[in-house]
């Protein structure tokens, strides 16, 4: 609750419209129950995911993939009868992955598996030779004697510690988001982490890395964990280990996609709505199944399972496909900002984002007098063994602007132990969807969604 | 025992020098029990393999991968104390793998992943690129109505079973190697199956595969599991599926490698000799670490653990490495071929390549009064988890030549459940080995390798 102290006066003073103490009706908390049981029983999402990742599969932002994935988004929704379908164009800068080679060319010559971090530059034509210098962490890297890296390739053999939450993945992360920077301040020519994942497969998972204005723009790429662990290998044998780069990957010029967004309009607040999101592009390696396929088959379920009510809901619910989110949060950038002027009609909203793992724990964002309607709302997830977390919900990733702006939102927190096996990477296929386990989610989100749009009052606006 | 009946009449006629009944004296038991645990306690095996996994890795015949593994082997030999180490020659056709892509081009167009068989020929510059005609097995192929594959794409969809004998291999594979034939025959441009593996990672099992005279030679190659999942289900859907497929893969000249052999010479019976086989070679793609680096760390290990030990045992023990299993049993048919004056020397021979899962059978290949003396060895691996299986053991691939000329071989049964997750594939690397398993292996190997090297008697020649 601690998030919750200080802003309630603020709340009450500044957001009239949205003072009112929330209550759910026990009616409604029936209908919950049969959808939620409903959902279990309902394979939409699993054929949802099943649609995208084999009628698109890879949907990287400005690729050919991107565009069919858009057209497929607006046709599913359209044919899952949405009651209104439409798009809003998301502008971003693009990425084109080449040919990515390296090898180890001295003393034990082999080839490694590597692939190019979204953004990297390419190596000169013919490829880029040099010794290796191995770092435990980014952090070492930066502490090491300055120029230590000159002429060489960094590598950064850290892993990433498994876990439910994902809790590993933020430490871990930053070798791959700033490891070009600081590899380059080092003298560095190139930069190989070690994977951000938490599987032993020869696959190498791909992610966002940035350069920094007046820091040399150097090659970036992950190594397999195998590759890791053999440069590791290599190293310890004490001599100097040689290998060549060979990427080719460019920037392209900016290209216009779009969020997909599909409405089932309310009964009595149709200007009021609850979001559900997820996001529709995908990395190129894979199909995307469960980053972020699983995510789109969730909240699209939700909605639908809604949608067969006798009635429509008090409320609208907008399931968001948003563009581009790997590249930059750019699809829910381009939501906030499209929608400024209508913020507080939004009541509250969630993303599924983080594959197809069952949901354990409820986490909300919400003012301090709708704690108990977020009680009851857990109280029907509780036969999907969802328990209630605490008061400091993200969101998801393209909520982060919402939010921003004191949106209320909710996470419903997905157990992601094997999720980093297979993010961002060949392997994150259809075969990797748990059946059971994503109609558990769309059970929870639908009882999300529809305690959320039928509620009187609110969850409160100007969220810290 | 019923592979006994009916040649023992011939053995003793036959065979005189070889018609003593064996005995294992108690001493060498108790000797055998305590190498069985040393074993346990060591780690020589596991170095061998990291060791020839680092700094050799992929080692297909006829690369320099092959040259340099010839010589990894030569030197470990040496370093280990073995008495006598050489090579033999051993030559035979060789294939290079080129660039390999396949994608589909409509109406789903995405990329595919693929890896070619080995001694698949490529497709015209360009690629290939046609329509898909699916089919549940070999067998239905076969079976269908002549010319049905007319100017397409065969995909054969049979899933592999997952068994711990690895019993699901042979029903599989036989579309690996029959497959082109078989679609050709049927007048098909290509063929693509689902890869002979058990794993649902997106990496393609490659293997050979074999052309037929006086049939067309078409491209040949595996798509890995989800792949396969991925053309199922987009075949499914009932409209044609076109795929391009791109393979530069092509014949090469004839190569030489050797036949790398460390013998542990006997003190009693120097010529008469035990045989720890495994193969050196590899496949491309991964490092072999499974398949066959671990063999040759369990068989290299176990006669290392002999050589400690004050005395040489009576017989000598060798230690053979064979050259280009992969591709033909090459290395094992030379060995046959170069020593088949010899061949009453053997006292009898075992191969290990399947891996580095823990071995829970022993089966022989030994005259019927023999078996006693095999129980005794029963016996001392029974704390390993060993039981006794048959006497019809097949002794490993290599061996199948001279077990064609009657030799005894003997069996040591590995759990392969999880061998063909990884097996052909790049995901075949050292991280996938157990030590506590090897270090089992090389257990139960170095308690045959003594007890057969010091037993008195026979195994019995001209055994069918
Ligand atoms: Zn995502
Ligand atoms: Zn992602
Ligand atoms: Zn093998
Ligand atoms: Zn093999």
């Amino acid at each position: 609750m601690k998030a919750l102290i200080g802003f309630s006066a603020f709340l009450l003073a500044s957001a009239s419209a949205f003072a009112q103490v929330p209550t759910i009706a026990d009616k409604d908390l029936k209908i919950a129950a049969e959808l939620r049981d409903e959902a279990l029983k309902s394979s939409i999402g699993y054929k949802v995911v099943e649609s995208l990742t084999t009628e698109v599969g890879p949907r990287m932002a400005g690729t050919p993939g991107d565009a069919a994935a858009v057209k497929w988004g607006v046709a599913k929704l359209e044919e899952l009868g949405f009651d209104k379908v439409w798009t809003e164009p998301v502008t971003f800068p693009t990425w084109k992955r080449g040919t990515e080679k390296a090898e180890v060319i001295a003393p034990y010559p082999q080839p490694l598996v590597i692939t190019a971090l979204g953004f990297s530059v390419g190596t000169p034509k013919g490829g880029l030779t040099a010794e290796i210098i191995q770092f435990d962490t980014l952090e070492d890297l930066v502490k090491a004697p300055k120029g230590i890296a000159e002429g060489k390739i960094v590598f950064i053999k850290n892993r990433m510690k498994r876990a439910r939450d994902g809790s590993g993945y933020g430490p871990a992360v930053s070798a791959r988001g700033r490891g070009a920077v600081e590899a380059a301040k080092q003298g560095a020519e190139a930069i190989l982490i070690r994977s951000i994942g938490t599987d032993s497969h020869r696959m190498a998972h791909t992610g966002m890395m940035r350069y920094e204005e007046g820091v040399k723009r150097i090659p970036a790429a992950a190594l397999s964990a195998p590759d890791a662990d053999l440069l590791e290998n290599m190293t310890r044998r004490g001599k100097p280990i040689t290998v060549k780069l060979d990427i080719d990957a460019q920037d392209g010029p900016d290209y216009t996609s779009h969020n997909v967004i599909g409405e089932i309009r309310g009964s009595e607040k149709p200007d009021e709505y609850v979001i559900l999101g997820a996001h529709l592009d995908s990395w190129d390696l894979g199909t995307g199944a469960l980053d972020d396929g699983a995510g789109i088959g969730i909240t699209v379920a939700a909605a639908e399972l809604i949608a067969r009510l006798p009635e429509r809901p008090k409320r609208s619910i907008r399931v968001i496909m948003f563009a581009n989110e790997e590249q930059g949060l750019v699809g829910g950038k381009a939501y906030a900002e499209a929608h400024k002027d209508e913020l507080k009609h939004i009541i509250t909203a969630a993303e599924s984002d983080f594959g197809a793992g069952k949901i354990w724990r409820l986490d909300s964002r919400v003012k301090q007098d709708a704690i108990p309607v977020v009680e009851k709302m857990v109280k029907v997830m509780e036969p999907l063994g969802i328990t209630y977390g605490n008061n400091r919900a993200g969101g998801g990733p393209d909520l982060i602007p919402l939010r921003g702006y004191g949106i209320s939102v909710f996470s419903l927190r997905q157990d992601g132990t094997d999720y980093f096996d297979y993010h961002h990477t060949p392997d994150d296929t259809f075969d990797k969807v748990d059946k059971e386990s994503l109609d558990q989610n769309t059970a929870a989100y639908v009882v999300f969604a529809y305690l959320t749009a039928q509620m009187e009052g609110d969850f409160g606006f100007g969220l810290e």
